[in-house]
């Protein structure tokens, strides 16, 4: 295929002018007053009418002329003949001579002849007269017809965005229809063969999994104020493929797709949008985005996005949403930017410019801190931690603890967790987690997550074994009952750790991150010594003993697949999932925490949650406090 | 009607409590993955599956069995025989014997046998061999089934508000019904006789208006994550509004209405909430709000707000907004809190808690200044200057002039305009601010912009005259040709000011800030001058001298109502509204800026604006620069 050359990577304002230089617009809309909000509007209102239309009373009282009562008092009052009633929402059947006056409710069109309202407290009501006992201007009491709003006067200008008082501006001048900036439509094209919607069923021994970035993207399009429009996958052939995205390129404002795993895909792509239109940048000098595309298709826009769920979702954050908001006439909120420090240095060397993913946490003193998540691994999970990224320039080789830097936040609601931990994976903990407002955890095992309360990232760690390491405070302990798990019924008779190594038995372990896997490692230790052998020598006799998984489930779930005969794991978990269980020992778990953040509400919650919440230790098989 | 008592004001503290008691918890629901953004989740989502579900291809390559490779390098490689080819997203049809390989995409099922991939760059094709040019371990370039996300995993807490990256995490665990939070129905009932909804036709002779605060308020639920309910007008007999308001009670969490005009209609409220619930507390010792009605209707709560605008949206604000984030669970953002200090030293005697509407505006470093709007005038107008509301406490008695307050905004949407003028209202001018990104102006006349600008709250002032005030900066100028409007074709011959002096001619002026009023003055003294009598003498012989309208349009639609035979005004508005128009003179425009806000950059738009926009002054009839 001959394609269009790019010899070099585009730098990124380049990108970002070939991007703008698209001319997203979409024509203007007119929707009805209770759908404005969030809109821009697409031209200048003025006012239609008058607010109010008419001489309105502003108190209830009696309508009159101010003149009759000139000089009156509290001890000489005025007397005036009672000649009839104005209500507010009818029009007056009265009109107000020389020494009469009509009763009048707040909001009342003041009534020919009348041009001042008493208020009814100054006055009293002698048979069919009115005594009113003070003087009144012309004028007095009453809104003028347009003195709050005028007929003619501006009331808000193009590209003011439309919030609940706008509302009402627009509700007082009857305004119901409204003009509006169109909204942009954005076709979001899935590119992998393997790729299965959500809710649809997954068939993983062909390698399918769950589309991850349409879903995504097509939320962060929303966010930044554009409509989205999912193009099905188009199957395994790339006619179907090339089939969408003309379709989408006809349909939408803009199209974006996001990495293909497959060069083909790309190739479809490439021709499309050569045939179509215009390929204006392939690559730019970024990490990630290396390889983002930008093309014009017939009457909409192309943009390529990276694969990796947190790449698309930088490279949407930092080219392609502000070109929405533009579109929408949106500004983007000022909180979807903040700053913060550094939470430990950073090494960089990558020669271009760098948008680093990052997570947020707070200190004791309630400081934003910033540390990087992601370093490349493409996991869906980073998603969660990513609260936004750091834009890290080309020349830059490390970042400093301490160092200010600024975050462009994924969403504007993000917030720093109130508690931040990593370590173990836990069933009891993940009960007590639900106990916080916002907590972030990360099962990485204790190992992990001992190395990371180190690092001063995170406010608590939970680890096992009897002691808190040394500078953390203890906030809760709990004991856990581990051992293997085994298909229901125990069909093989294991026993212990013993029959791992002397029988033909195919054993699932953890990765040595974990604690338990620790925990086991000692009770062979402890058989290896008994025995008079060396504990390697032991390991080297289990089946299976280095096929380790990563999760508190996972050799359960593997015993549960038919893959293992045994796994490493908990009795909860047995328990959980109907399987058989041989006991091995009892292990404690202990959250502990940074001491200069033990007292973050978050963290004083769950030291709480451990002491007070009794229902979910007592839940849970083998488990106790 | 017996009515239960409340002799004291509650403290706004126990309003607090009392809403909060409502208990405003609307049940569960389930929505689909593409529709749970912004939703707060209702439980705690654990991973159902392993993500990936296979063991994974992370590169383009050939998956081999470790151990073949072992010793491989660039110059010595493992020669490996090509036994197929594995596609993402089918079922491996190969399983890898000793010496054997297979072709992979990124994204594939490893098939069995293998337990690594090399990456294709690593490898040439010798004929049907694959030469291995590495070394590799177990696990290269594999990525292990649940290796991103486990099953059995904790995913996301109860709680979390769902923004793009979480969409991103239930798409990859294949979740697309999500359990969320119920929204909160509120239903708003609108309570005035007078009262109708924009869109329809308003009869202002009886008194109609358009109702504002229901769609305000209808709006102000939705930004706060309730889903609001309008309950039509209910017609001017109160069992209407009965029979509205017990159907509200029914159909919704919270019924809210806002202050009734009448008191008819306050004791149908009264009645209904005794008859149905429960009246929990009357009158808050808060400004505004102190009539504030709290009470529960059978399954649901009930909120009376203030009737005007401002204040209605000042306590839903402070009272009703929090409830009902709470319910859905999305706490308020940041963003609608801002810090910033007051333009000006304002006085306070309230002896209660106040809540100050308040504006926004930047100086010239860039700070928020902040300054009271709306002084319980009930104006719709200053719903737009308001963003947001200051807590002023009962014992203070001055807020000083750079004292810092906080702000709670109306929306978190709100930012300070760009540049923020006063002055006369005039047509070019209102063209000229929509080249301006988000300008605030309030045509307030010429006198009241002057005094506004030398009070250092506004940017810029449009004033009349031939020169600009001593420490203004001049940003631009233009000329406006003024006179009288006349109906079409100016029946009564009317020459000048003469012939309002001498004739029987019905005047309509324009207020006395008005510039236009100024010049009209000025020009009535040369008249006395040349006449050799008193300025004053003149005015009282004009009929209707003393009738003054705020607005430029004002006299102009009086006249084509034909309530007056000649108005004051320009000659673009008698070209725009197709009225005759008696030429009286030529007036002098001249926008000026504060000249430590003159660099701001709405402000020097503005400068640009006069300086280039030809076209707007062509546009208007008699307008030149």
């Amino acid at each position: 295929m001959d394609r269009k050359q790019f010899r070099e990577l585009a730098d990124p304002e380049t990108a970002r002018e070939t991007i703008r230089s698209l001319d997203l617009t979409p024509d203007p809309e007119t929707v009805s007053l209770r759908e404005a909000r969030g809109r821009a509007l697409a031209e200048r209102l003025d006012a239609g009418l008058d607010v109010p239309g008419f001489d309105r009373a502003s108190v209830d009282g009696y309508a009159v002329r101010a003149a009759d009562t000139f000089g009156a008092d509290e001890a000489d009052p005025a007397r005036l003949t009672h000649a009839g009633t104005v209500h507010a929402g009818a029009e007056p059947d009265v009109e107000i001579g020389s020494g009469e006056c009509a009763e009048i409710s707040t909001g009342a069109v003041v009534p020919p002849g009348a041009d001042a309202v008493v208020m009814v407290e100054r006055t009293d009501r002698d048979g069919g007269d009115v005594l009113v006992r003070t003087s009144l201007a012309p004028g007095d009491s009453v809104m003028f017809s347009g003195a709050d709003i005028a007929a003619g006067e501006r009331a808000l200008g193009p590209g003011t965005v439309v919030t609940a008082r706008e509302i009402g501006l627009l509700s007082a001048i009857g305004v119901e229809s409204v003009p509006v900036r169109g909204e942009l439509t954005v076709g979001i094209i899935s590119t992998g063969d393997e790729l299965v919607r959500p809710g649809e069923d997954l068939d993983s021994d062909a390698g399918e999994i769950y589309d991850v970035n349409s879903y995504t993207v097509a939320s962060a399009v929303e966010e930044a104020g554009g409509e989205a429009k999912l193009y099905p996958h188009a199957g395994d052939d790339y006619d179907a493929m090339e089939s969408a995205l003309r379709t989408a390129a006809e349909e939408c404002d803009l199209v974006l797709s996001s990495g293909s795993t497959s060069a083909s895909a790309v190739d479809v792509i490439y021709r499309v949008v050569e045939e179509t239109g215009e390929l204006l940048l392939h690559g730019v000098a970024v990490k990630p985005g290396k390889p983002m595309l930008v093309g014009r298709l017939k009457e909409s826009a192309y943009v390529g996005l990276p694969g990796y769920p947190v790449s698309a979702l930088t490279i949407f954050r930092v080219f392609v949403a502000p070109a929405i908001r533009r579109a929408a006439g949106r500004p983007e909120p000022e909180t979807a930017t903040v700053e913060g420090t550094m939470a430990r240095r950073e090494r960089y060397s990558e020669g271009r410019l760098r948008y680093m993913p990052v997570g947020l946490v707070t200190d004791g003193d309630g400081k934003t801190l910033v540390y990087p998540v992601d370093k490349g691994s493409g996991a869906t999970t980073s998603l969660v931690e990513a609260d936004g990224i750091v834009a890290v320039p080309p020349d830059v080789e490390y970042l400093d603890a301490g160092e200010r830097v600024e975050v462009q936040l994924f969403s504007p609601e993000v917030r720093p967790p109130t508690a931040f931990g990593a370590g173990e994976d836990d069933p009891a903990l993940s009960r007590l987690l639900d106990r916080l407002d916002r907590p972030r955890y990360l099962g990485v095992g204790a190992r992990q997550g001992r190395r990371r309360l180190r690092d001063g990232v995170t406010d608590f760690a939970v680890l096992t074994g009897e002691s808190a390491p040394e500078e953390t405070v203890e906030l809760g302990a709990w004991r856990r009952e581990w051992g293997l798990i085994v298909p229901a019924g125990n069909p093989q008779g294991i026993e212990g750790l013993a029959d791992l190594v002397d029988g033909e038995i195919a054993f699932v372990n953890r990765t040595t991150d974990s604690g338990l896997r620790s925990t086991l490692e000692d009770a062979l230790e402890e058989l290896a010594a008994d025995r008079g052998v060396d504990r390697r020598e032991l390991a080297e006799s289990i089946e299976g003993f280095e096929l380790a998984v990563r999760a508190h489930e996972s050799p359960a779930r593997k015993v549960l697949a038919g893959d293992a005969d045994a796994g490493l794991g908990l009795e909860a978990t047995a328990d959980a999932l109907g399987t058989g269980f041989v006991h091995c020992g009892t292990e404690r778990v202990v959250a502990v925490a940074d001491p200069d953040r033990a007292d973050k509400a978050g963290v004083r919650r769950l030291a709480e949650a451990i002491e007070d919440d009794e229902e979910i230790f007592a839940s849970l098989s083998g488990y106790r406090r």
